[in-house]
């Protein structure tokens, strides 16, 4: 038979039929009377999503470019920063705000510790600026961004998130946290193919980006809020993805956000419950608040790249690894986006086969039963 | 019946339905196993048409993202740079390479003029960077980049071009004239959606890179660079544009290049032909080389922003109007990429219609003989 494939990464993540079908619609011109209705849609969409009524800038670049651009506008070398890191992500992060001349403060938690907002407070005094990061799709810890917000705002300083893989999937209230800039990438939750890079960003730190002498151009604030006020692009945007995530951003939009959150919360409930029933451990918090991504502990025995490409080449279920220092560590499964429970049990029984292939020893044919009952369990 | 909808500005252009049917395809993980084959044969085909044995860097980015990456990895503050522009983003490289810090000497020619070799080789001398335009798509010259080159090299600067909408449409020979950094888009001739950036860079360039201190993350090229070189991608790329580039190449490699080359400039002598069969004057030069765009005097008479939305309403085509300091004075036909004589036919056809619905006192029913003449006449 022809073959079958199951992406279950944590982003790039699986595309709705409704939007691979736009994505190839004949070419249309971002300048043009065509693109103006979805483009308009998509931004006001984009606004409810993140909830907030600040504007939310459109990149053409991957997540890491959407964060650079509040590197860009808001470093004046010579500043303070505070970085809060506990992953991969939140170390890019310090690493690229050292790299344009901040004076990082790195408060650095280890691979899978949830950041403390008590910690935050007692560093944030004198930083122009908090980087923070909601979802770290490295290790599956969601932080509480509310909390940690709130640290940064009471030493006034402004606050950036890293919520690329977060938005659409948990809670994250751009406005009423007072979150000052709020970045996404349309690859997670927001069920669009790789490409765009979405950014809110508040008054106060539109204001603050006037007055820095960081050289950009391409990731420039002030230059692409003028441009979308227009609904114009200040460069050509990635137009399949901008066509795509309007159409996302509606199905996201009928389900509900909160919706969309609850489910995200059973998944994450469901899948950890298989993983635990095969007597595996969590590498990723046991807690409701992390239903982004699960990341489990490789037994000791398993060669991961050669179990995730088993996986791949006798199953077409394609699951991902660790990176950095969890590189070999830990095996990863997504449910972020456009998941259902059916995706978990298939994931967790292709896990399940290719440990046995792998000649690990787990507990066999208990998993599914264990997730569904999570599920059904957590049902509100 | 259906609308039918004509696309026929100088990018984003139109897609070959090959291209389009691997947009629509299920996600895939650009750091999985069904990436790497298409993802190694684009930066294969990449090279065949740059025509250089150096590495061709792919980022998620526009146009002017990835142009940016030179002037991010070439500029040393305070160094000089010499910009040679005759059009919109001649101009727009100059305003970038300033923010950055370069002391640039701007050697500016009115729009619409062809940049002499003569008085580059004449200012060239201190610079470090030299940046001139090939296909200066906001007036339709193509300058003789060999020669400007030629000029950079013998000041002893490194050359950076943007052949944005020249590569796969005019000739650029990246090694053989000795052009350190080559950068391009993938909505131009290489008929693939925008939302790629494509920079081919020298060994020299790569050297300075690893020299300058400017800041830069996501378009560092010695990280792309190095990510490349395992097959891995430094930050998530546009997938669905990395797999319609890997179509779109090879359809044009089957053409051939120098095929292709020729095409565009029988396209380009029939689309002249045409619009001075009409009593319209061109702003773009009257030369073979100029086979990217066409650019048309509006009459004085004529509102060409109502004129394009009529074609757009009442008859389906898209054209574009001028930008800058050349809108409202010019409108544009694009002939890159998928163009064949039908296309331009329709266009001109178009053309005529709306002119005479606008009351504007033209030759009608010549243009297109006039066109199917010069492009019968040009065959090889």
């Amino acid at each position: 038979m022809p073959e079958k494939h199951y992406l279950f990464t944590p982003g790039p993540t699986q595309l709705p039929p409704e939007v691979l079908e736009v994505l190839a619609r004949p070419a249309i011109h971002p300048r043009g009377p065509a693109f103006k209705q979805p483009y308009e849609r998509v931004l006001g969409r984009l606004k409810e999503v993140f909830r907030t009524e600040h504007d939310v800038l459109l990149f053409s670049s991957s997540g890491t470019g959407a964060f650079e651009s509040a590197v860009a506008n808001l470093t004046e070398p010579g500043e303070r920063a505070l970085v809060v890191s506990s992953g991969s992500f939140g170390e890019r992060w310090a690493d690229m705000a050292t790299r344009y001349g901040a004076d990082v403060d790195h408060l650095r938690y280890a691979w899978g510790e949830t950041p403390d907002p008590v910690d935050a407070q007692a560093r944030a005094a004198g930083a122009a600026v908090v980087y923070v990061v909601h979802s770290e799709t490295s290790t599956g810890v969601v932080s509480d961004v509310e909390a940690l917000a709130a640290a940064a705002k009471d030493a006034g300083a402004l606050v950036v998130v890293d919520a690329i893989s977060s938005i659409g999937a948990v809670q994250c209230e751009t406005d009423a946290w007072g979150l000052d800039v709020v970045v996404c990438g349309s690859q997670k939750a927001l069920m669009t193919p790789p490409g765009l890079g979405l950014v809110s960003v508040s008054p106060a730190a539109l204001a603050k980006a006037r007055e820095t002498s960081t050289p950009r151009f391409y990731f420039d604030w002030e230059r692409t809020r003028e441009a979308q006020a227009k609904l114009d692009t200040s460069f050509t945007l990635a137009v399949p993805q901008v066509l795509g995530l309007d159409v996302a951003l509606g199905l996201l939009l009928r389900e509900g956000l909160e919706a969309a959150f609850e489910r995200h919360v059973r998944l994450g409930r469901a899948t950890r419950a298989g993983i635990k029933a095969m007597g595996l451990e969590l590498a990723s918090p046991d807690e409701d608040r992390s239903a982004v991504v699960t990341t489990v502990h490789a037994p000791d025995e398993l060669d991961v790249s050669v179990f995730l490409l088993d996986l791949c080449e006798r199953l077409g279920v394609q699951l991902i690894g660790g990176q950095g220092e969890w590189s070999g560590k830990v095996f990863r499964i997504g449910h972020l986006g456009w998941f259902d429970i059916f995706d978990l049990t298939t994931a967790l029984v292709a896990v399940e086969d290719g440990l046995a292939a792998a000649g690990v020893e787990i507990e066999r044919r208990v998993a599914v039963a264990a997730a569904l009952e999570a599920y059904e369990a957590a049902r509100v």
